[in-house]
């Protein structure tokens, strides 16, 4: 049995999770809570960050791009970046979107403040600075994803693949803590409804973080 | 011929830079300053990141990692990321620990500090706190690479990878402002020496940047 070391609204380990539910490899979750910094977690992954995959013959990946693209090698259907090497540029150029330049301008800003600085024992409520700056990044994110889903049938193109998943990943965790304004952008939500209805991505929606509730909206397929 | 928009001490663009020189594919570099958001660069890469590369037959590409992996996709020899998976995982996540995490906690406080904020026009020296955290990190990161660097040939094993390429990308930015205790480590020494004196490295080491010198040892392959 596969192992993933993950945590609740890591958009990098939910972004595995979808992956493997894609692939359909079935795992075992680990919830490891970073901020610990527990030596048996260092001595798997001395970034000690999540998420970490332990494979069935007990080889250790870590890092969220370099588990995926062996996922994706490994098993080949479906594909997850395409055979076109263009299209492969294009879901790696959007992976890196979401998993560099949303995280740090919008799910950092948003998630990390309302919820991750408390699960790691901050006092003091979040930083309106950053809330305040989440949200105007938000707000143009999900200008250029209504951009994308307007013109193409998933975000990198014809087929579902990573870029999806990536997106979706760091979406789902913002729209948990009921900061997505989705009835002003009904492309993207439309695209949203598509990858929340997929097999891969349900279990994400039975998360409950303990002490922190989703809106209502948040795991019902048709919000 | 490829054009590569590009920063003279931006990581992410070296290490295109070098994975173009390893594939020996001929490319023309363009400066690109984009704090200046030039409109017609934003078109081309909405992210307004360098860097980007144009290929021959004007495909754009942006997003450093989709790069170097299109590259080594379309280009087989001299292979950036092995042929075994677990190798190739292993290269990622070092890539991803450079350019995330190295990048984060070193590049950004000391050359973003130092340097790039000038170049962007803020007046006022660098954060002194960003710099006391860059250089404890930096101790940190070279302990770690001097384990990698005895126990293996290259970072990521026997091979040379674009792990050794994201590495030295970032140390080299670093070594341009002077940051670097190289006799404390030795072995690392020893490494960025062998990357050094590669044809396809070479090049980088005879940049100058308008008004900041390099130290004497920078460009120096028997440092």
């Amino acid at each position: 049995m596969r192992t993933l070391y993950h945590h609740w609204l890591c958009p990098f380990s939910r972004k595995v999770r979808i992956a493997l539910g894609e692939k359909k490899l079935p795992f075992e979750l680990v919830v490891e809570s970073v901020w610990e910094k527990r030596p048996e977690f260092i001595a798997l992954n001395p970034a000690n960050d999540v998420p970490v995959l332990v494979d069935p013959d007990g080889w250790v990946l870590a890092d969220s791009n370099a588990i995926v693209e062996y996922l994706d090698e490994g098993v080949a259907e479906p594909p997850l970046l395409g055979a076109d090497p263009l299209v492969r540029a294009e879901v790696r150029r959007l992976v890196g979107w979401f998993d560099g330049k949303f995280n740090a301008e919008v799910t950092i800003n948003l998630v990390g403040e309302k919820v991750v600085k408390r699960q790691m024992g901050y006092s003091g409520g979040p930083d309106s600075n950053a809330v305040r700056a989440g949200f105007a990044h938000l707000r143009a994110h999900l200008d250029y994803l209504a951009k994308l889903a307007d013109e193409r049938r998933w975000l990198a193109g014809d087929a579902f693949s990573l870029a999806d998943i990536a997106a979706a990943a760091h979406l789902s965790v913002v729209d948990y803590v009921g900061d997505i304004p989705w009835d002003s952008h009904p492309a993207v939500k439309d695209w949203y409804a598509r990858v929340k209805s997929r097999p891969s991505f349900r279990p994400l929606l039975a998360d409950q973080l303990p002490g922190v509730r989703p809106p209502p909206h948040y795991a019902d397929l048709d919000f």
